[in-house]
């Protein structure tokens, strides 16, 4: 499965390095904000159930994949346009698997499912809500785009299936695969959760 | 105890909503915030003193009434003005269970009467400067408002009646009275800290 | 080591102070700032390794001496800047001495070593980072001064120095006076990192 864990980390830092770039950081403000998108999620969820020391720390090889996409990112940013499509793809498989990591942590710990699916959706989606709040931003996710809602149904989809006599490893590919297919729908289709603003809530 | 806990979770996420309403977030960006201003303190304060998993995460009624609570203020947001004085008395009750559960906590981990202080005040208090952080805004906490000071103050009634020979629930709710009292009388009477800014302090 | 370690904690303090002042915040906000900022780096190492409760929850001394610190600090305002170069000082050998601290908790957890240069700049510089996040600024130590540049060059040299025949304390000194020197010479030859933003990558 690492394989394919370093898909979302790179997608992840990747995301971290055009943000940092665009708010002007130097070369360490945008190798911590590269590094904070990629782990902070999954740090957020080792800290909440007292996994320590957390995840990136006991595994070097995480801290040299960052290191390098952000090196990379900064020399080929001119020509970063032309791979937004496989960047968004990596970003949409990053975002499934670190779900479906931060459900299986959950019900090691014994978690309730619950419990377990919001771990999943934190471990996706707090590097990005980390890096915003870093970048004096209010959080993106927090305002548009279907993304937390893909790593919540797939992770109902998760508890579903364990309902059934399937194969664990079938368990996690059908959900991770629920969480890509709801992203992409959305996005294409441009489906957002409403927002509730409305204009008699004005004083 | 748990049923007045209650009302402090009801309390803190509806301040959660209307805030997060504000800012025109979408319904996820709504029940984080409610969910963060609700449990963010006692959050931190487990994770302070190591109580992990943290205890939101233990108990699954915490979210239920968070997520209860959310909807029926978003279905009836049209209507919170009239809920004003109650809101503001549940908030009162809530910060004060909040800060004893603090300093309960904090005796129990044999921890410094000052640092148990703390850690109640925290417990009481950082649920809305999480909040106010992920909005983009300067802590309300740090800017106005005798809130945090009434949390201190009935801390420290509370080990001052430690002294004595009290039955424990009694010295739980005198000291929990007394922040309450602190807040109430600073409201009606529009007391606050000094701000401490002078010209003569500008470049 | 203690006695050195306090010139830290109160240039750290003094700094929280004098933002919050800045940002007319009241006495309670003014001392969480000082708070903040002094130990803030500190807490964040002692989560991410699971070292709980957290250092300053053990030691009562360093929250007298943060509020002693700032009690002053808020006193003699008007003349803090007759201090600035001791000030300057004091903080830059607060930062070295953090940043040692930080790394032999590193070693101590068997971690790699540049996890562990990693945790050493982080107790040096978040502390500073999360002032600036509770202020609502984009943290300055990702814009602008060599700062953490100097921490990680003195984790380098920790790392080269433990490879030689030398006793601990000397390895210990002489990388405190590496990250020392360099932030020292940073600044009176006002070198910084690179930005990296070009106005090609405008849109």
């Amino acid at each position: 499965m690492f394989y394919i864990d370093v898909l979302g980390i790179v997608a992840f830092s990747i995301s971290g390095v055009l943000i940092a770039l665009e708010k002007k950081m130097d070369l360490f403000g945008i190798l911590i904000i590269a590094f904070v998108t990629a782990v902070g999620g999954g740090t957020l969820r080792d800290l909440l159930i007292g996994h320590t020391p957390v995840s990136w720390m006991q595994n070097i090889t995480i801290s040299y994949i960052i290191l390098g996409t952000t090196v990379a990112t900064i020399l080929f940013r001119s020509k970063i346009n032309y791979l937004r499509t496989s960047l968004f793809l990596f970003d949409t498989i990053g975002i499934s698997i670190y779900t479906m990591a931060g459900i299986e942590l959950g019900i090691e710990a014994k978690l309730h499912p619950l419990i377990c699916i919001a771990l999943g959706t934190m471990t996706a989606s707090f590097g990005g809500v980390i890096r915003d709040i870093l970048c004096n931003e209010i959080p993106v996710i927090f305002r548009k785009e279907i993304y937390a809602t893909a790593c919540i149904l797939g992770g109902v989809t998760y508890f579903i299936l364990l309902q059934f006599p399937i194969q664990d490893n079938w368990v996690f590919i059908i959900s991770s695969a629920i969480v890509v297919l709801i992203r992409l729908l959305a996005v294409k289709f441009k489906i957002s959760l409403p927002r509730l603003y409305t204009e008699e809530f004005e004083q």
